[in-house]
């Protein structure tokens, strides 16, 4: 569950019988959290009122234990609505990292989807099993340990998502395992990458190529002063988005 | 299907047999598009070279027939996040207007999961049953032509979408439909919705609540001259959110 | 002078014979910086290298003792030219805080332009003072310490800067103080504020009524990857200009 | 004078006596305008209300004969702050262009600075001496029709603002023309010229090397529905900044 104090304090915590949780804010006994219901109010020992709320996906990747780089929910759920993911769709994602944008992409592809996950690395692969099992959501998803420079098993799937430092390097794997109209994502921190990767996606059949990036600004919630807050994320990632085609000349 | 040509032109069509578009670039025989597969070429009489694509969600949204200002994907793709749908979700959606709000929802909510749609006028009712219809996506969602102001039918929803000039005005409505925990989310493009929305929504039992707004900047994608585009859009709206909790005091 | 360390500090000083400076870099010897010319290397104790700079105006406004919120260079610079001062011109600066602004349009204004300074707190205007005459401005300015509401002493002011957090209690009294088509300008964090301020301004006669904010990201200046730092600042303030004109009505 | 009227149409125009101008509010009587004072109303030929105005530079700049990109003044103000120009200074400007740049430059060096404008093709010079001295500025501002690849014949100047296609060539003539401490800046539209540029100057004595954009968001400036407009500039120039050192290493 997610406590929420009014101090603005958030704990993500896996509820466990007879456990108690010490926090600055007091001792939480968590007998008492499992008893009542989502919305209600607890109390720590020392008086503090919380409330018993349930993390959503967001929350939860931004808490999770991570050792990479992660895809920023503001960009990852843009990504999804342009790769068009729903409902029993079969994608790709690469490299899987601690697996957050794998569950956006998996929760997209609902239970009768699935997401081919390859990961190079053996200890990204488990962290990323790990979270996606706490998440529900590993059943819709395999995850290969794999060097993608081998190319991908599977053909003709609806979306891939590729996300690695040297983009260029893959586009022509990527371009086998789409079927024909296939969405096609990746993500580059810098500029240069941008520009290799277009480089590259312009020689191979892919059409309508966007580059985008996204800037959230938060604002103070306060009535009274309304305005936004002093400083914010100035960049996560470019953007860049292509659909696949069978070939750009004909026979 | 979706007709990409290459000066850019694209063409949302519903095919028919033996029909023909007349178009700037030349009549297109829809039977040559209906023997081809995705992704392959086809060629106007004048001999315009053009790609046979799927179109997304997000184009399906962009080139409905409209007669309402509608959540732009950048921003709806966010709000169902930050609503944290998932397949399976109950959620209310009101006011519907053409329907791109209530699709995005659907999508996010899958085939096991229900959208309860308000709209009070029964003209935009008419056309998102249309619009969704055309979507695939009406089976889940339920139309109600009902001012709101009457409250909602359903009790312990997921999550509540509102579009409507005066949030502030239903947001006890709203409360009452959701659940404990229950995600809710507003949008108002001007800054003095967005006060008055905060002022009612702090004497409500309802916790985290945040405003958003986004920019979405798409750059040229020319590798040897990579740079944003000249103008973009500078605006759609703020989003509110925030969660329900069953009341602020222990009684 | 400005020193400026390969680790990226900036020290600030205040040039003075036989004097050493005590730094995490170890200690500057300020008679090797007096004998040196800007641009000139100098070494620590500890054989770190410097550089001797001259701090701009920019760079003595962002090292100042303040005890109030300044106007941000980026926003001062283009309030200036918004307001046309240019040499000779005659400008009202009110409330004057540190001084930041006030030195911006003394520059502006030239030797042979004047800037009447009203501020109504005793301390600011002896702290602007000090400012003022470190940075060889304050021979243009005129500071009076005085609450504004009893209106201006000057007549036919070209351009007025109004930084109060009430600034619509003051419109008629700035009006009264331009000159026909004289510059208008005032900055607030709020848009609360700014609806205030503008409801009457449009009251008065005033004409060319614009609010804008100004959002500037730094680049990490890397040439092999170019990309905007991670954050950035997200607000400062709203600028509401306007153009004073004699009547709205023709008698 | 600059004329405004009720529907925003403005019209920039040289006063001369006996004439009329034809507008689509009606005839405007040039004699009228020359009878009164800035600020008062006058009438068109239909009785259409106008507002006589003095024009700033910004105004001049936005409305000039232009056959090139200009720097905008939201970016050329923030450079002039950057590069630290005041009365005084002696300036050097190239390309010219159509002497927007020059003009802002000048107006900050003031009567007693100086600005060597250099300028390849003597079309620009020629357009940039009569924008000049429309606007008071041309005493201040030396125009050389000169390749500048041969270097500059000024020395320690104060300042150097360089706009044209290919900075990196250039980089090591604005060296030898600034002074110790000299600050300098340049202006590329695209990412790659940023990359080239910064390149090169990590390879001369230069400090303090910043990269920035801006952008500027107009409100709709209506109390009851305060928000920004729907379309904004999304890119002008990216802005690089640095400053002269003699040497970087010690001899």
């Amino acid at each position: 569950m997610l406590l929420l104090f009014e101090d603005g304090s958030e704990f993500l915590i896996d509820l466990e019988k007879d456990k108690k949780m010490h926090t600055h804010l007091g001792v939480i006994d968590l007998n008492e959290v499992l008893e009542k219901e989502t919305g209600d109010i607890i109390r720590t020992s020392s008086g503090k009122k919380g409330y018993i709320l349930k993390p959503r996906l967001i929350d939860e990747i931004m808490n999770m234990k991570r050792r990479t780089q992660i895809v920023y929910p503001k960009d990852s759920s843009f990504i999804v609505m342009m790769l068009d993911v729903k409902e029993g769709d079969r994608v790709i994602d690469t490299g899987v990292g601690s697996g957050a944008m794998c569950a956006v992409l998996a929760r997209a592809a609902g239970s009768s989807g699935k997401v081919f996950a390859y990961e190079r690395r053996e200890e990204f692969a488990k962290l990323a099993q790990s979270n996606l099992t706490k998440w529900g959501l590993v059943e819709r998803v395999t995850i290969k340990v794999r060097d993608i420079s081998e190319g991908f098993d599977e053909k003709d799937v609806d979306a891939l998502f590729l996300d690695v430092p040297d983009p260029w390097n893959y586009l022509d794997r990527c371009w086998e395992a789409l079927k024909g109209g296939g969405r096609f994502a990746t993500v580059c921190p810098t500029t240069n990458q941008v520009q290799e990767t277009l480089k590259r996606l312009y020689e191979l059949p892919f059409v309508k190529v966007e580059v985008w990036e996204s800037l959230f600004r938060p604002y103070k919630p306060v009535p009274e002063r309304l305005r936004p807050v002093d400083r914010m994320v100035a960049h996560t990632t470019y953007m860049i988005f292509a659909t696949k085609v069978c070939r750009k000349e004909e026979i």
